[in-house]
């Protein structure tokens, strides 16, 4: 019931009924100041939104001189968009209003819904039947509201204090309350924000989508997100993936410990998510992690005002050394590298400045003015050795920032034209200092009150140009797998550990290389089997109960003779009845003694959220002892593959330590695909440890010791 | 020459004549606004200085109205400091004229001594010798100057724009311009400070002088030190360490990284000087190190205004979920908890907020205001289950920070009776914010911008909380120690790696057990040696020149018999002769065995500034890969040993890993201290590796397997 004329050749997208809307409704404004609903409805007025403007309210005539309407129904012109700010009991038959007057969506402020027991759940449920009855979106319920910048829009519907300069950044918020911190902060800053958006209790819209709309969104060039929990992960992983070699996205989670968890679930009513998966997740989508609200916004600067630095050559020009000396520390803790000038700019440095500069880099100045500055700048801007610059300046007695401030801005088309990063830190100041460095909005020269800051945000700036460089993963077709035999190994199975001979089994038809291993039920039949497969041998019991076998004496390595054999048997099950767990024998395995390799752990764990998840690590006692292990969530694409097995520090072990020679680290990876591929096809598998397979030399491939696979 | 009366009582300190003269010469003193000369005589003026301050320029009258002498002999009353600003070429006799004068202290402002080459050098050396004769104490040359905030004496004689309010925080840099940087900060946080010392070249005064003085300074309660070299780390130590229990010291060390280090280095003429051992050095002396300037004034404002925690359990009260989760996620990373809240509290609570309001900690007490956030804080300060509270605000529609603000500031003492630390964070603003949180000076709630910087200092008070309560370490003297024949061996070794069976029998002589083990020079003798001895033996290459043997082929280990040991011989010495290398070998070692046990390493070495360094981790090529190792300066107290075994992350397997028994730590700890006694009585010793030594179970020692000792 839309009278405007909308071109046809332009799809419109669902969601610019919420950040581009031709009209909004405010359902409650009130003329009590200091109320939420008078809040929305004047911040709509002040930010100059460009279309009208109407407060619903069936208790007044007019607010703030704008004629009220008792009902939606009542406006005479079509409503894109209602912000809806009554009482969650109330909230239902507005919406229901809405969908009868053809709006397109709906802004849920009102609290009272999922985050607030049974009811509210409830209730959240009904009023997602309704939108979706009608096709509206809707964003929240309980959500402090969204934001386009836009001057040909001009939308703030939200009860913020501060409507942000226009800028590059889009940004998602779980928390309400810290979305009016972010908006205030990015406000004090003079940072630009394109659109804003609270998702509240996510009941429809979530990131995800908000994800989709930004990675199409002209206005935007980077991705700010606050997040507390996560909808569909395998989704924003691929929506991430799809946007993070165009736009970068940076984000901040909380709930990395327990309490952060407790604390974030009582208040979105989601569940809380291992912190090592999200790890992964970010990892896998391309998305750059920050630890707290100061460090987002610094990369968010940077990245939306700056070229992404071609490396991690940085230099340091300053006018005192002791900070200079505190940037280089920061620098190499980063991993930015502080390289020699090149000749040219040594030697013009050495015209320039007065012989008691130090020329190294950092480049101490001492105490000169804005002229040696802009001449130190000109010469770095040219030189091939250096990728990016910071300017730490201190005021001396003769102070003049400004001038120092005017021709760093100066400089800085000249940085950006060679694509070259400039940050400078005016040390003590931050952001945007009136009149000197940093004009608010899109463009400028971020300015950090301490270097440690810039350096930071540079090193994660060079981590976006490493994600953006990169080739895409491929998720990859693996040979030589068995599924229809996988799957009646499995079937046949009941809940509970897989008997060692059916664990085998179903390694091989997944093409994973494990030890010859044969099953024996008494011990003459494990002689049998150790003379059959030549000795020496391993014997290892086989239970469905006792997993861990070498606490109870299970485990007899390196045997050599028959008569070893029969001498290691009697001890295992001696022990055993010892201690009144005979009955859970079902027998022994006997297995060739692998060679000599590197040891390593792989498997599948499964997580309520994230799903399946694949595993990998240092092998052994050290294992535990220094947690050098990584996941990542299934599907793997090669390149996941490629990253996890790098991601150990046991890789050094792998690469050929000390003289050894290199393991084979290609078929360790196929491994890992081989695990992904299994945790995909088989849902029953609930958990899976191979543990340890030893990786051989290069080309000899890899043998998996032992493992084991519960079913559920 | 001082014509004041001295109280006899009271032993006046060298340093009064820098912090506390009766009366100021600046020499150099100038007319010309912005010149240093200049701004140092009127800083001194408008810091209301209880003194006369007397201005010495032979080609002015008078400046900013006060008379000028030609010289400083010419000054009739007496001088109890003189500020110097001249050229670097005229500071000479100047000082020689203060010293004539009988002028008790001079600080050098000028530049151009040792931090500007050779001639640089030998002036300072010439400026330090007349300082000497006369008896003054020297501050400089090439520094920023001093402070001294105390109302009954005000001294500002430096050329900082900013006198910083009186405070209990000490503070000493060794760069001026960070000085600079340090006064403009603290004074924008409304930070007080007692004493500021820029300490420029150190000739005389030096960071050891003034932790000394300030140990004994009643107006001082907490000490700030931004250090570049170290000029005595022994006295550095054990200065620390007398103070650290009475009077927290924080310290910023910049060259961490070899950027670092030659910037620091370019403008200090100090040699930079390893990290590590600056990490061991602080550790022993007691120090709280920080990683940057903003985390050093995060520090000293809570350990200067509030208690230290009694532990490490902190409550958050917030009026935001999503800043709560973010402050929890900080806590956990910081080793703090958030443990449930006692009954009465949370029935307290339960009465004072509404049903939405979140009771878990964090307490997200939803947006009420002021009384609810007094009740809370009340119900907090009665918590035996909490030792500190940090207090979070967001700005809601309803802002009213200033009420909120005043009622954090009203429970305070009641906080501060009960040794409980109070802090705050109304996200987004820092300090001293006017009228509402923190009064500037030395009492007060600190107020950080964001919840995380508060989170890291309450960490660092709890870390200095353990500090001051643990026992002093003692020097032991342990027993079965033969100096004499110890001092033999080396005595009459030549430089170079010593010979296999000496490094042992010195080893022997310090009381450090070894595997028996005998030296062979030919094929027959190693094998009566195996017999000896009994087999399964090691054999290994004796060699004054190859270190590596693994390398070459020269270990081999558990031969069981005297054909084996005859084939690993011809074996061993046929690759050395093949890569062209046995004429290098003396002989071979054989040695027993060694049973079952945790692989350590330990050792010597020695740096230029830190002197003998101490060693000790995990063995194996675990080493390398996860360079788990620590170390500690000689010589160690027995609690210097203590924390080294415990700081590495293999303590896990001395302490029992996965059921197996744990190892005999005391006897690691003894075989730590008898290696620092090792390195005190024996200078010759380069270099000393015990690697690996095998650990075994709880009262069974430990046994050194292989060591290897360089002699110079």
């Amino acid at each position: 019931m839309d009278s405007n004329p909308v071109k046809a050749s332009k799809p419109t997208n669902p969601l610019d009924g919420v950040f581009k809307p031709r009209s909004v409704a405010v359902i409650g404004a009130s003329r009590r100041e200091g109320s939420i609903g008078h809040k929305i409805f004047t911040n709509l007025l002040d930010s100059s939104f460009r279309g009208p403007v109407i407060p619903v309210n069936p208790k007044a005539d007019a607010i703030s001189g704008v004629k009220t309407y008792s009902s939606v129904l009542d406006i005479p012109e079509p409503v894109d968009l209602a912000v809806i700010v009554v009482p969650a009991e109330t909230v239902l038959p507005m919406v229901e209003g809405c969908g009868r007057k053809g709006v397109k969506a709906v802004i849920v402020i009102s609290a009272g819904f999922a985050e607030s027991g049974v009811e509210g759940i409830e209730l959240q449920e009904k009023l997602t039947l309704i939108c979706r009855h009608y096709g509206m979106k809707l964003v929240g319920p309980n959500c402090m509201g969204v934001m386009n910048t836009d001057p040909s829009v001009n939308l703030n519907a939200t009860f913020s204090h501060v409507f942000p300069p226009q800028g590059k950044i889009a940004m998602a918020t779980d928390s309400g309350a810290l979305g009016l911190v972010i908006l205030e902060y990015a406000s004090n800053l003079g940072i630009g924000l394109s659109n804003f958006a609270s998702v509240g209790n996510r009941a429809d819209v979530s990131s995800n989508d908000l994800l989709e709309y930004w990675r199409d969104d002209p206005g935007t060039s980077a991705i700010m997100l606050y997040l507390e929990a996560f909808g569909n992960p395998k989704n924003f992983i691929r929506l991430a993936r799809s946007i993070s070699p165009n736009k970068p996205i940076i984000a901040l989670k909380s709930g990395r410990s327990s309490a952060g968890s407790r604390a974030a679930a009582s208040h979105t009513g989601a569940l809380a998510t291992v912190d090592v998966a999200v790890d992964a997740l970010f990892a896998q989508g391309g998305i750059l992690r920050v630890d707290n609200l100061e460090r987002l916004f610094d990369v968010a600067d940077i990245l939306s005002r700056q070229p992404i630095p071609r490396g991690s050559r940085v230099a340091v020009l300053t006018n005192g050394g002791g900070p200079g000396a505190l940037t280089a520390d920061a620098c190499a803790a980063a991993g930015l590298e502080l390289p020699s000038l090149a000749e040219k700019t040594l030697q013009g440095l050495k015209a320039l400045l007065p012989a008691r500069a130090s020329l190294g880099n950092p480049i101490d100045i001492t105490d000169v003015g804005a002229p040696e500055y802009q001449g130190a700048l000109r010469l770095l801007a040219a030189d091939n050795n250096i990728d990016a610059v910071i300017v730490i300046f201190i005021p001396p007695v003769f102070a003049c920032p400004e001038d120092v401030a005017a021709v760093i801005r100066e400089m800085e088309p000249e940085f950006r034209r060679r694509g070259k990063p400039l940050l400078a830190s005016f040390m003590g100041k931050r952001g945007c200092v009136p009149g000197t460095i940093m004009p608010p909005g899109a463009a400028g020269v971020p300015s950090f009150s301490f270097p440690e800051a810039a350096v930071y945000a540079l090193a994660r700036a060079r981590d976006y140009g490493l994600i953006r460089n990169q080739p895409a993963g491929r998720l990859v077709n693996l040979p030589g797998i068995d599924r229809g035999k996988a799957r009646r190994i499995v079937e046949s199975a009941g809940d509970g550990w897989l008997p060692a001979k059916s664990v085998f089994a179903l390694l091989t038809a997944y093409g994973i290389k494990s030890m010859a291993l044969r099953f024996a039920e008494d011990l003459d039949a494990a002689i049998g089997a150790a003379e059959d497969i030549g000795y020496p041998v391993a014997l290892k019991l086989d239970s469905a109960t006792i997993v861990h076998k070498t606490e109870v004496g299970g485990v007899a390595l390196d045997i050599g003779s028959s008569e070893e054999l029969r001498a290691a048997y009697h001890r295992m099950l001696g022990r055993l009845a010892a201690v009144g767990r005979a009955a859970e024998v079902r027998g022994v395995t006997v297995q060739k003694m692998a060679g000599e390799g590197v040891e390593l752990i792989a498997g599948i764990t499964r997580d309520e959220t994230f799903g399946p998840l694949i595993l990998f690590g240092l092998g052994g006692i050290y294992t535990e002892l220094f947690e050098d292990r990584t996941l990542r969530i299934q599907p793997l694409t090669d390149k996941d593959a490629q990253e996890m097995v790098r991601s150990v520090r046991a890789f050094k072990l792998l690469e050929g330590f000390r003289g050894e020679p290199p393991a084979d680290v290609p078929a360790v990876e196929e491994l890992l695909l081989r695990l992904s591929a299994m945790a995909e096809d088989l849902p029953r598998i609930k958990e899976l440890d191979l543990n340890p397979i030893r990786a051989f030399t290069a080309g000899k491939s890899y043998t998996v010791v032992d493992a084991r696979i519960l079913i559920e």
